[in-house]
């Protein structure tokens, strides 16, 4: 899979708290109160720390900032659920960022996780989520599994089709081990996120074969020069005889699960800049005891390490295993960020006096 | 997607209430009560009728009755719930037929959906589910979401690995609409369901590129023959630079949600012809609704099918829009089915006197 790292020595570093103080302080200055700011800078600058550059605040703090101010997204979102049940909620956003909106909506499907065994909560009228895992994250401490869903509008084509019709539409999930570090499944159901793109050509590094198509629906399977703006990515499987309508079938469920539930619409129908999301939280103790589950994903998780490597490759990963070491070394070393987003941030921090 | 299809004129029709009579005659014999042999049959059949031939009776009847026969599977299991709260239940399946528990666990699923909004139950100590499907499509006509997934003994290989550590783990989810088919994603997180193999050998067509691994790991991207068995099915996406960690990703969610969850085991410790399953229901209702919710279903799959079609390509098709035509083909025409089985099936109900 293709990563697209900045090369260190290009890299200035910047440590986790220094970058979310950093984030924060702007989006206090935004019009968010300070409590909304700091839970959206945690999370924004979480994927930072974690190796999920294309949501971090390098890729996406303009861009929020640039909403706010341009009126798109409500920096003070009446939020309010507008149907519940024990185990459901649906909630109106009110234009609010995901990264704010979503923490208080995991909330409260892990409050019914632990209430009646499962939570799950839909957001409508939507901005954008951040980096899915964050949120999924959330319910881990709390003994459950989290879940977390997010549809946007249209990028990914459909298998067969010329046009983009559905979004990148991740799926993330995250479980509890006990020694392990946290499982954590977090993917595009596209082969890429879109913000790689936008990484790819800032570096100047070529895109592999198969994660756009031709502008008349044909995959393209061979290595291109990274465009400046995208429009079609293909999805998981790239080509129709490699099960691509699976990718397609896996973003229509996400679709439906958070824009057709929630919203009583669907990405295609959503305007540049909306999202529609969903979160779950499933209380282990409602299936069994936690300890033994927990040692159970341990021993799942050492199974798939110990898989003997293929010719020529390494070891074998675990989902959530390369988050984790670069949290690590990110946590200690620092967050390594394009120069050119450093010096926007450090004018940005000067001119608005924070 | 290669369907390998039995060319029409070597096939024998059989009309779907003949071969699920004939079936259920056979599963009682088995020693099934009536209730259980005649649900068993209709999911089985049911999978004929849809065109999913990997998991119809011709495929599946005669290892049923061998598991039967041998006493690995059990045609009168006292299943029983382990653990329940409002929104949750996990089932002991005491060795049943998935075919036969799945259906009572979805039904419990969906009342609980209508108490308090989500139903989610995973069974344990399971044998063969049939089409995942079939179980997700009880919820439509009760006005929920159904979801079911099920994990088994290891056949994918883990991306960068050279032996399995997951089954083929498939994920499927029911939708209603007002007017259109209902909408069904039912999908392996392997290129292809094991089943596919068996049937592209028998009937002697090659296995095209991105299926299979090498012994050592490596992914065959040429065409092969089919062969008479298998062990290492790619993740979809196939190739690790087009993102199969994320089949692979998708699969240990299966496996942590069906036996983790459930069971406190996972599919690499599994007997071979053991499975762990679960279902879920959401109850539409709980967050919008209804009429609006499948007109909306309309809209969205409307959009889809009317997307323009990529270069050379006929049409845009919507997760379960073939099954249902196949459906309504077949409902007509009757179940194409390989003379052998038909034969072996005529013998079968004459020697035990059905």
């Amino acid at each position: 899979m293709p990563t697209f790292l900045l090369p260190d020595e290009q890299a200035k570093r910047i440590s986790f708290d220094n970058l979310r103080a950093k984030s924060a302080a702007l989006l206090l200055k935004a019009g968010l109160t300070a409590e909304d700011a700091n839970l959206a800078a945690d999370g924004l600058v979480s994927a930072d720390l974690r190796g999920v550059d294309t949501h971090g605040a390098a890729n996406l703090l303009r861009w929020y900032l640039e909403l706010y101010r341009n009126g798109t997204m409500n920096p003070r979102p009446s939020w309010q659920i507008t149907h519940e049940t024990p185990a459901t909620a649906n909630i109106d956003s009110d234009y609010g960022l995901g990264l704010v909106i979503a923490p208080k909506a995991m909330q409260i499907a892990i409050d019914k996780a632990h209430k009646v065994g499962v939570g799950f909560v839909t957001m409508h009228n939507g901005r954008h989520l951040g980096m899915a895992q964050y949120h999924a994250l959330l319910a881990v401490p709390q003994n459950a599994i989290g879940v977390c869903l997010t549809a946007s509008g249209p990028l990914m084509v459909p298998t067969f089709g010329r046009e983009p019709r559905l979004g990148t539409n991740p799926i993330a999930i995250a479980v509890p081990c006990a020694q392990e570090p946290t499982f954590v499944f977090d993917a595009a159901t596209t082969i890429v996120a879109g913000n790689k793109i936008v990484i790819a050509h800032r570096l100047g590094v070529p895109l592999p074969p198969g994660i756009l198509s031709e502008d008349d629906g044909t995959p393209i399977m061979h290595s291109i020069p990274a465009p400046s703006t995208y429009s079609r990515l293909l999805p998981l499987g790239s080509l129709p005889d490699l099960a691509s309508h699976k990718g397609y079938g896996l973003a229509c469920a996400v679709d439906i699960l958070t824009s057709v539930l929630g919203g009583l619409t669907f990405g295609a129908k959503l305007d540049s800049g909306s999202f529609s999301h969903c979160v779950a939280a499933i209380n282990i103790q409602a299936f069994s005891n936690l300890d033994d589950f927990k040692r159970t994903m341990d021993d799942f998780v050492r199974m798939l390490k110990e898989t003997p490597p293929a010719a020529g490759q390494e070891r074998v990963l675990v989902p959530g295993q390369l988050e984790w070491e670069t949290e690590q070394e990110r946590r200690s070393k620092g967050i390594p960020l394009h120069p050119e987003f450093v010096d926007w941030l450090d004018q940005a921090c000067a001119q608005t006096g924070v």
